[in-house]
């Protein structure tokens, strides 16, 4: 059994902001490598307008790919990220098992990126995530910008609070916090997981952390600290967006997995697979990823004299 | 009162391994801008041979400046690391206040390094150090290799808790536990700091890591949480070496500074200053250096709509 679940979604947020768009081969290829590799949990893109976001566009495709061409491991999650019931209806058509949504704890942001505030938002997702469950599917609600936000600052925990509280109480179990401007920090991570397991100690908790400022797997350790077991992470550090000099990439998978394997934890992942198909992704964009194994190699396995 | 101490220890350790050498000008301008900032604990250089390290070579000089031709603030403390008693006596001659020395716990490091094992160099560092001690200086034992080492592998608890156990006998109560290779994770960190404070409360305890495998903040953090206050660290994350792909640089001053601001904690550091010190040392050696908020910028004092 492992103690510690990677839910990759480098396929997604890690993507979604590189401007040359990934030929479905290719994220076959990588996906077919995360499978080998033993990641059991992948997001393999997002339902969202395609001519908005083109590097989305064949979402569709990819999930009627693994899910009905080729069978891949039963026990393997391939999850989606919807925004919208177009979307979700899409998900539901090509075979996505897990659907992922949510809201923003900043309201400026909330706006921004839908048109609405956080409330308002609220009943569309929890509306959303409602029908998923009835159709008998995995159901995944976030909460963005939950430790701080790039518009608005710091977040009160309160706030992200009282949506998880309304989550929990329409049903849905599996929540994740998403620091999407990578303003979090250890104590606060520790503080606001654990508020949370106080007030339901079996809620399936997820954590997203962004590197921008160094402190990304500090974070994931605080929330391993306060009892999270899922971890959302992107192959090579992906999601750092290359045209500005902030480095706000995804926690880094192998380098997450690394991290896991030297305290221990059973992940049921072969790292040196990973590795490979960091690699290969590396070698696609051209250019060297964030993540620290892929530059110091691995020292799960060291033995003396290497 | 400061909670939190940082030693800055860039200009031994970032810059012992960088071939252009920094004229003697430079490093005073840097240590300027590092007291500037509010630094109050400066690893000026080392004591080593001239003809084998030449970016140490002024290092006599750089201290008689401060110590004797400019008189720094009487609350900052010089530091300077001696590998022997010819380092100890040139340091005593210069204005040295606080004299850093240490063994490596990996037998094989120790021998690289000293010619010597861990158990014959113990005798000698212990000599030096009650012999500063005497003559009513600072000291700071360290211990290298402490969480794993390049040549060994894993490094047994019970080899690093029998040194500190002797350190502590020897009357040497401010310990430096290194993580020479980057080897060091979270847990492990608490850990042995734990079991150090188990047995002396009162140690003075000291941490010092590298960011190999990217965990420099986090084990930084499980430092923090096991009780320890010094955190040794390089301005710009110098110290990882320019002419190989491992990043093996120091945990970087202003990161961990912006770390500990974000979380409330008092550094009496003025983190736009160190910024501006990082700055000048980027622009000098031309290149990227590893520092996170280098790039991002601080989100310290974020404020809505910026």
């Amino acid at each position: 059994m492992n103690e510690i679940r990677i839910h990759e979604v480098g396929l997604r947020d890690g993507l979604q902001i590189e401007k040359q768009v990934v030929p479905l081969e290719k994220k076959i290829a990588w996906i077919e490598g995360l499978l080998a590799a033993g990641i059991d949990m992948i997001q393999l893109g997002s339902f969202v307008n395609p001519e908005r976001v083109p590097q989305m566009a064949d979402s569709d495709k990819l999930f009627a790919h693994f899910s009905q061409d080729v069978k891949k491991p039963s026990a393997v999650v391939l999850s989606g990220l919807v925004l919208n019931e177009k979307g979700l209806e899409r998900g539901m058509a090509c075979g996505v098992e897990m659907f992922c949504m949510g809201v923003s704890a900043s309201d400026t942001h909330s706006r921004k990126n839908t048109g609405r505030g956080t409330d308002e938002a609220m009943g569309q997702i929890i509306a959303m995530a409602q029908a998923a469950l009835k159709a008998q599917k995995r159901v995944q609600a976030s909460i963005q910008s939950a430790f701080g936000c790039g518009f608005e600052g710091p977040i009160a925990p309160e706030r992200v609070l009282s949506i998880v509280e309304k989550y929990l109480e329409a049903g849905i179990r599996n929540i994740s916090l998403a620091d999407t401007a990578g303003h979090a920090y250890p104590p606060q991570v520790e503080d606001l997981y654990g508020e949370i397991l106080k007030r339901d100690g079996q809620a399936e908790l997820a954590c997203h952390f962004h590197n921008t400022y160094g402190l990304g797997l500090a974070n994931c350790y605080a929330a391993m600290r306060a009892g999270v077991k899922y971890f959302e992470s992107a192959l090579g550090g992906l999601g750092g967006c290359p045209f500005t000099k902030v480095a706000a990439g995804n926690v880094c998978s192998e380098d997450l997995v690394h991290s896991l394997q030297r305290q221990g934890l059973a992940t049921g992942i072969d790292l040196e697979k990973l590795l490979a198909a960091a690699r290969d992704l590396a070698a696609f964009f051209g250019r060297e990823l964030p993540g620290f194994i892929l530059k110091a190699g691995s020292i799960v396995n060291f033995k003396k004299g290497q």
